[in-house]
C-alpha cells in the first residue's frame, strides 16, 4: 500500500493543532524544541518508506527507549524478566510511587519508569557500557550506524532525576535492583537521551510487525513473544492513556515525552510520528491525532 | 477454516486442568455447578458453527452481561456514556470503592461492576423493566428466543449485593446515578443472571467480529464503534488480568465469574468458553487457557 | 476558678472572625442557621456555671453524639466494642471509604461515620427505638428532661445520607453491621439531629472530667476507661485536624458539623462552644479558636 | 513522690514479658543486643531519681533522636518548621512513601522518617557537622558530656538506608530538601546512632515536664511551644500505633526502634524505659507495657 497520499492528508488535516500542547519543560534541552515541528514515516516489512514533514529530524527518543532496553532484557533472560516486572496497566500517572510500594517493589509492567529501570538493571548486570549497549543495538535496527545518546540531555536528565532515584532506591530496599542505584540512573538517563529520527524509529520497530524478525538483520525474538510485545504496548504503552489510545488508535505504541510515537500494524509495517507538543497524559498531541487518522482513513487497525 | 479439529485438541491438552480452580461460591446457585464441565463453541461470519464439550449447557452469564448493556447504552446514548464512565483499565481488583471515590463517582470503565451499574442506570430510565429489554436485546443475537434469567439466582445475588450497594450509593452521592439505587441493583442483578450456552454466546458477539453488523439482525454499532469496543474488551474486558490475559491471548475478550469467557477474532469469528473453575482474578482458568491455546495452535491473533 | 471573665474575654477577642467559615450546607435545615452565632459554657465538677453569648441557644449536636453512643456502646459490650472498631487517627478525610476497605470494614475510631455507625448498630442490637434510647440517656446527663431529635433534620439527612449508606454496605459486606442497613441508618440520622445548648452539652461530658462519674447522676465509666476515652477525643476527636487541635488547644475534645464542640478539663470542667461557621477540617472555626484562647489564657491544658 | 518502688513493682510484674517481641534485625548492630534487657528511669523536675533494672546501659536511641531534631529545628526557625512539616498523626506505617507522594512532598510529621529527615536538612542547613551539632546539644540536656555516636551502627544503617533514600529523593524532587540527599543521609544516620542511657534520656527530656526550662541549663523552648510538642508526642510520638498507645498509656512519648521510649508526665518528671523485643508496630513491647502499669499504678496520666 503507498501510504505517503494518507500521510499528506493526515498533515493536512493537522495542521490547525499542529503546534499545540506542552512541549516537555523538565530539562531546557527538551523545552529549546519548537513545538510546531511535525513528522511521520511509515516503513513497510516490504521495505518501503513513506514520509511527511520532518520525519528526517532527529530528536530525544525518551520513553520509546523503553521498548528497547525491554527487548534488550528479554533477549539475555527470556521470562526471567517477567519475575521481577508485571505486565499489567498502570492505572495511576506514569512515575506514581503508591503502586510501587503496594506491591513491594514489582512494577507493573516494563513501559513506567520503575519498570524500565528494572531492564536498565538488567542491562548493567550483563555490560560495561549499558548505554553504548542500546546505542549499539539499534543501530542495525534503525539502519543508521551513527546513532548515539545527546550527552547534554543525559546529564540535564540526571541532575532532575529525583524521583527517578526515590523509585530505583524503593526498588533497592525490596531487593529488585541489583547493581548500583547511582550506576542504573547513569545508564537510564543516557539511553533516554539517545536521538533518533522517525524513519529510523519506525523501521527500528519492523520486526514487531513482521513476526519477531528484522528484514535485513535477522531474528530478534519468536514470534509468540513478538505478539505479546505488542499486546504489552497496546495495554501500557501510553503511560496512564493506554486505554483511551487504544479505543481511539487500536494499535500497538509506545511514546515519549520527547513528542514521538512508534506504532506497529502487524504483518505491515512500522510507523513513527513525532510533534513535540503534548497532552496532559505524556503523549504527543497531535502524534495521536496522527495515529488515529492513520486508522480512520485506512480503515485498518488490529481490531 | 475448520475449528472443529482445533477445538477436540484443546479439550485433550487441558484434560488434566479441567476442574482445577475455584467455583464461585458467594451464592448457593453457582456453588453448585460442577467443577469439570467445559464447553467451547466459534461461530464464524459466515454462519459456521464448531463446539467441543459442554457448548449447549446454559450457564450464569453473569458480568459477561456487562458487553450487552454498554452496547445497549451506547445505543440509546451514544458516546454520552463517556461522559459517565471511563475508558481506562482499573489496576485494581474489579470491585474496588478506592478509585472510584478518588475519580469523583466516575468508574474507570463499563466492564467493572460500578461502570456496569452506570450503564444499568442508563437502561432504566428508558426502560420500565430493564432487565427484560436485556433479554429481548439478547434473543435475536443469540438466535435462541427463549433466553431468560434465573429468578433464584438473581434473588440471591441481590440478597449478597452489599458491595455493589456500597458502589451505587457512593456513585449516587457523587450525582452519577440518576434512578433510586434499590431500582437500578434490581436489574443489574437480574441481567447478571441470564441463562445461555457457548454457542448463544459466541453467536451474539459475532457484530463485534463483523464491523457491527449481525448478520441476518442487521447494524448494531458503525464500525469504528464496533472496533473501539474490540479495543475496550482487550484494555479492561478480564478484570485485574486484562494486561496478563491481552499478552497470553491477544484477543477481545470478556469474562464472568460464571466460568464463561466470550471473544472476539476480527474478520472472523465469535469464540465462547465455559468451565466454572477460576483463577484467583475471577477469570475461568480453563477457559483462558483455552483461549491461550486457540491462538497458539491456529497462530492468529490480532497481534 | 471563675471562668466568666475568661469567657468575656474569649467573646471580645473573637468578635471579628464570629462569622466566619461556612455553614454546613448540605441540608437547609443547617444551612439556615446564622453564621453569627457565638456561644460557651463552662460547666465545673463542683456545678459552677459560665456562659457567654448564645450559650443557651440550642443547636444540632450532629457528630458530638457519636461520643454519646461510644459510651452506650461502652457501656453495654465493653471492650467487646474494640472487636469492631479500632483507636487510631483515620489520617484522611472524615468520611473515606478508603481505609474502611483496606481494613476490611473495620472502622479507624469510634468518632468517624463509620465507627459511630457500628456503634449506632450495637445500639439497634438492645434497643427497639436506639434514637430514643439515646435521648433517654442524655436527659439526665444533661439536666434537661426535654431533650429531643429534630424530625426534620433527621430526614433531611436520611434523604442525603448516600455516602453513609456506601460506608454501611460496605461494613455489612464485611460482616461488621448486625442489623439492616436501613435501619441503622435511621437511627444514626435520628441521634445525630439531637438539639441541645452549650450548658447542657457542657454538663453533659462532666464525668469525662470526674473519673467517669457524672455528680447527681453516678458511675458512667471506671476511672481507667473515662482517661481512656479522653485520649481517644485527644487523638481523633476532630475529625482530620485532630493533630493539629491537640497542638493548638491541648484539650480532649469531639466536634460536630453544626458548629458544637464539647471539651473536657481532667479533674475541673466540661466546655462546649458553638458557633456554626466551619474550618475546611468540619471543625467550628471561631470554636476551635475560642478553645485555643481557653487555654492559652488560663495556662491550662493537659500538657 | 518516690517512684523507685513503682519501679520495682512493675519490673516484677513484667518479668514474664521481658525478652518477647522481635529485636529489630535490620542491621547487625542492632540484632545483637540481648531481647531480655530492661531498664527504667524516674528523673523528677527536681531532681530526684528512681531507676530499676538496666537503666545504666547505654543503647542506641534511634527514631528518639526525631523528638530532639525537632527541638534543636524549632530552635533555628521557630514555627517555619510547620510549613515544611505537618503535625497530623500518619495513619499509615511509619515509613511509607504514599503519603509523602499524595501531600506533595510535606511529610504529616517530624516523628515520621521523612519528617525527621527535613529537620535533619534545617540543620545541614546551620551546621557543617550537624551530627556533631546533636551531640552536643544534648550533652548538657542529659548531664553526661560523654555522649557519642556509634560510627558502626551508623555506617550498617547508611548502606541499608535505601527507604530513607527514596523518600528524601521524593521529597527533594517537590522542592522540600534544601541540601544534598546524601549529606542529610548521613547525619540522620548518625544522630538516630547515639548512645545513651535511661537515666540521662529520662532527664533530657525534663523540660518538656517543666514548661520548656531545663533545670540547670536554662530555657529551650516557651512553655506554649513546650506543651505543643508534648500534644504532638501524643498524637504523633509512636508510628502508627499512637491512638493506641495514648489510649493505653496517656503520656506524650516517642519511641525508637532500639526499644527505647521517653515520656513526659507534665509538671513532674521525664520517663525513660528501655526493653529492646519491639511489637509488630515498632515500639517496645515491655516498654509500652511498663508506661501502662506506670500510669495505672500511680493513677496518674494527663486525662
Amino acid at each position: 500500500m503507498n501510504y505517503a497520499p494518507v500521510l499528506e492528508q493526515i498533515r493536512a488535516e493537522l495542521a490547525p493543532v499542529i503546534g499545540q500542547g506542552r512541549v516537555a519543560s523538565y530539562i531546557p534541552e527538551l523545552a529549546r524544541v519548537p513545538a510546531d515541528r511535525f513528522g511521520m514515516a511509515v516503513v513497510g516489512i516490504d521495505g518501503s518508506v513513506a514520509t511527511v514533514g520532518d520525519a528526517e529530524v532527529p530528536f530525544s527518543i525518551q520513553s520509546i527507549s523503553k521498548l528497547f532496553t525491554l527487548v534488550m532484557a528479554l533477549k539475555l533472560e527470556q521470562d526471567g524478566v517477567w519475575e521481577r516486572v508485571g505486565r499489567e496497566p498502570s492505572g495511576t500517572p506514569f512515575n506514581s510511587l503508591v503502586q510501587l510500594e503496594h506491591e513491594a517493589g514489582k512494577p507493573r509492567n516494563p513501559f513506567i519508569n520503575p519498570g524500565a529501570l528494572v531492564c536498565t538493571d538488567i542491562l548493567c548486570t550483563r555490560f560495561a557500557v549499558p548505554e553504548n549497549a542500546v546505542v549499539e543495538f539499534l543501530r542495525p535496527l534503525s539502519g543508521n550506524p551513527d546513532i548515539h545518546y545527546n550527552r547534554a540531555v543525559a546529564a540535564s536528565e540526571r541532575r532532575t532525576s529525583h524521583r527517578n532515584a526515590a523509585m530505583a532506591h524503593l526498588m533497592k530496599s525490596f531487593g529488585n535492583l541489583r547493581n548500583d542505584v547511582d550506576a542504573v540512573l547513569d545508564a537510564y538517563c543516557r539511553h533516554c537521551a539517545i536521538e533518533m529520527n522517525c524513519i529510523e524509529l519506525a523501521r527500528a520497530v519492523i520486526f514487531l510487525a513482521n513476526g519477531g524478525t528484522q528484514p535485513g538483520v535477522g531474528p530478534m525474538l519468536t514470534s509468540s513473544r513478538a505478539k505479546r510485545l505488542n499486546a504489552l504496548m497496546l495495554t501500557c504503552g501510553t503511560y496512564d492513556a493506554a486505554g483511551d489510545f487504544a479505543f481511539r488508535v487500536g494499535l500497538p505504541a509506545k511514546s515519549g515525552v520527547g513528542g514521538g510515537i512508534v506504532a506497529v500494524m502487524p504483518g505491515e509495517c512500522g510507523i513513527c510520528v513525532w510533534s513535540p507538543g503534548l497532552e496532559p497524559s505524556g503523549n504527543s498531541l497531535a502524534g495521536a491525532l496522527a495515529l488515529e487518522k492513520f486508522t480512520t482513513i485506512t480503515g485498518r487497525s488490529i481490531f
